[in-house]
């Protein structure tokens, strides 16, 4: 199958961050063939010829950090307190899950992923990796499994397992689901938080990590109390005990990196640790991390969502708004944090925290076809003086049109191809009420109902 | 005519916040007759039965301070210093506009406002009253229109202008358009800023605004530049001076309110003066103002987006969501900016701050008939645990699926009824062009083209 896309703006985010307009991309089956211009030859051989004037093809973004198996929380934990956040609120939702709820609440997170051109994501971690693993599989998008583990400390109820148990599961859901559809799915390994993971839990997840050679998601320095439990319980910082153990690496994932001492951060960089920013979440409850910093010392920084009760969009296109606005305010600066830096942390540095950048996060001959086309022609983004600075600042999930990935549409102008949107629509809110009736949450109406 | 709204939720935002599950709206011309419940008579003598399962309707959003006239350059000002913003980019496009660029640009800002649930909003200041005001008449929305003025210093070329010119035409601004289009527009005075305001344009502001029963909208205490060169100019704050001139009024509409001292607090609150918080603009690069601890002086405080180039969204839902975010980061308290708060500053604390809430921001017997049909089923906006929240936090335009201004629909089931919205965006984007070109205002790709 040769398709070509033609008569459009390509943004590449190539390393020479090229662009064309009036440009063409030719798919053949689930690889770009050639980016650029096409020529008679191209359109002469093609099975299908898209012709795309007025819309922009960049490529797909990546969310590197998606709990989908919060996403029928939404709202349940909206300004409380932390502690009531965990113990009273999302602790015991994710508790009464089930498989199947875990596969609706995927499908769910994959529609709103889609719809704001989101074509791979890295799962924090939830219990049901089949039920994840089947939604993805039929959504058609990429995305990283993983379970997250714990073995001290409290947390949802199911999740705490002893650390042979915990591996030994993990190991099976990685034999059972790594480069499953097509490819698209791969199986990592998870740790929730220091806070909840021993020291033989961590050794033996990067271990194993290695051994598979496939990469590890955690959370780092998330809050402050993280640090203070760590520097207690290890006499380091929750970074400096990491690098003590021997488990920071090229393929960690370091989610949020909040508190961290210069010293971490230099830590962090002579490593090669990946790290994942999530604007919205920084802001709500945990701290404003030094990302242009982070980035100053060539750390590889990506974009997340986090989930849904902790955001509460779970859309990338309003986070990198928002990581202008965040670091541009915490500096004082409006040259903090530019346009073209926030699109590259949603692209290819989004691709390589993932250790993808072989086949995603740019447009380029022989990567795999994953791409949004989005139209700016709306009363949200127009006019257009400076394009890649609207799509940054100023896109809504309006104007993504249509999202290919592995060379198939997943939406189509408008339309979400691969999963039936409003019956998802209408089960998840069946199941979240279920949920939250049985884990016994009980919100007050904020208020009076007459 | 009578409508009957009926079989849907309504949130008033009247006094004791009540709201109505499965409830009706009876509206009678551009009036609401009746909130809660809908009788068999209503239904019987009513010209128009509309039926809205599954939706909910909230009063009109107000956006308490908007650049019309500046939505033609969004983009233009991004990721440079303050006085490139000013200098080499808003200041020229301003001052090469025509009254018909700032009709075409006051109708595309119109749409967005439209598409955001915003029914009333408050201008900024542009120079061309007359084509704001053609404008907001088709587009069928509420505005208080104003011209920016300004006699000293430096800014827009068309507008500096001596006070008795500057006075004369916003007087004769006042009689064209106060309370035209079925009330629908009402004229204030305006400062631009006291960077550019003499004392005698400021005391002459104040003594007509008076005289005619109007507001004054003016940006105040916005940069800290402006704090030090009144000090060094007045002896005072911004703040101070004006309470020194006797400029300090309920009917002052203060913007931004950033660099704010414990006593300028203090000054603003004994006075009743009115704040416009505007969140995207304060976090891109104005800094962080001090809002919980004005609400909790008691200051009324409404929400903004200001103009495109400092945004670059106009859209009231982001800034809700950015306000809950903003001050929950700023005081790293997630309990801190609650939604109902925000909700309520959208609403009914912005119709305060336009001195129009006998009319508008809550839904009740006798008011303007002025509200958003939102339709929360969207994978962006479910499941919703608590719906209050979710407006605040998850909506976007994607929800907002009708809006009634003075008992017409001006969006029906997400088609805007009112301004041929395709034109508008085509020809938005010609004159936008146009204008920088006349400006001579060029960007420098931040991608190589090829």
């Amino acid at each position: 199958m040769k398709r070509v896309f033609k008569d459009t703006t390509i943004i590449t985010m190539n390393s020479n961050r090229e662009c064309y307009q009036d440009g063409g991309l030719v798919v053949e089956d689930a690889t770009i063939s050639k980016v650029g211009r096409v020529c008679p030859e191209d359109l002469a051989t093609a099975d299908e010829v898209i012709s795309l004037p007025g819309r922009v093809i960049l490529p797909g973004l990546v969310n590197t950090h998606v709990h989908t198996s919060q996403q029928l929380a939404r709202g349940l934990g909206d300004d409380v307190s932390v502690f009531t956040w965990f113990y009273n609120r999302i602790w015991p939702f994710e508790s009464h899950m089930t498989e199947e709820d875990s596969y609706i609440s995927t499908l769910l997170s994959a529609c709103e992923l889609i719809r704001s051109g989101v074509s791979t994501f890295a799962e924090a971690g939830g219990q049901y990796i089949n039920g994840m693993g089947k939604a993805v599989t039929q959504a058609g998008i990429r995305g990283i499994l993983t379970r997250s583990v714990m073995d001290i400390g409290e947390g949802p109820m199911k999740m705490l397992d002893p650390v042979e148990k915990l591996m030994a599961s993990q190991e099976e859901m990685l034999d059972l689901w790594h480069n499953q559809a097509n490819g698209r799915i791969k199986v990592w390994f998870a740790l929730r938080t220091l806070l909840n993971n021993s020291e033989k839990l961590v050794l033996k997840t990067f271990q194993l990590a290695e051994k598979h050679g496939v990469g590890v998601h955690m959370h780092l320095s998330e809050i402050l109390e993280e640090v203070e439990v760590i520097r207690k319980r290890a006499g380091f910082s929750p970074v400096g005990y990491l690098a003590q153990l021997g488990a920071l690496v090229p393929y960690l994932l370091a989610v949020h990196a909040v508190w961290l001492s210069e010293e971490d951060i230099n830590l962090l960089a002579t490593h090669d640790v990946k790290v994942s920013h999530n604007p919205a979440a920084a802001l709500r409850v945990l701290g404003f991390p030094k990302v242009t910093e982070m980035m100053a010392r060539g750390i590889c920084v990506g974009l997340g969502t986090d989930g849904a009760p902790s955001n509460n969009r779970m859309n990338i296109l309003d986070e990198m708004w928002l990581t202008t606005l965040l670091h541009k305010g915490r500096l004082h600066d409006p040259m903090a944090m530019p346009a073209e830096t926030v699109l590259q942390m949603a692209t290819i540095d989004g691709a390589r925290c993932l250790h993808w950048e072989n086949e995603i996060g740019s447009l380029e001959k022989g990567k795999k076809a994953d791409f949004v086309v989005l139209n700016p022609n709306t009363v949200g983004m127009m006019p257009v003086h400076d394009l890649v600075s609207n799509i940054v600042n100023s896109m809504h999930s309006d104007n993504v049109e249509s999202l290919v990935v592995d060379g198939l549409f997943v939406l189509k102008e408008g339309k979400i191809l691969t999963i039936a949107e409003d019956d998802v629509i209408k089960e998840s809110g069946e199941r979240a009420r279920a949920i939250a009736k049985r884990a016994e949450i009980h919100l007050t109406p904020r208020f009076p109902l007459c």
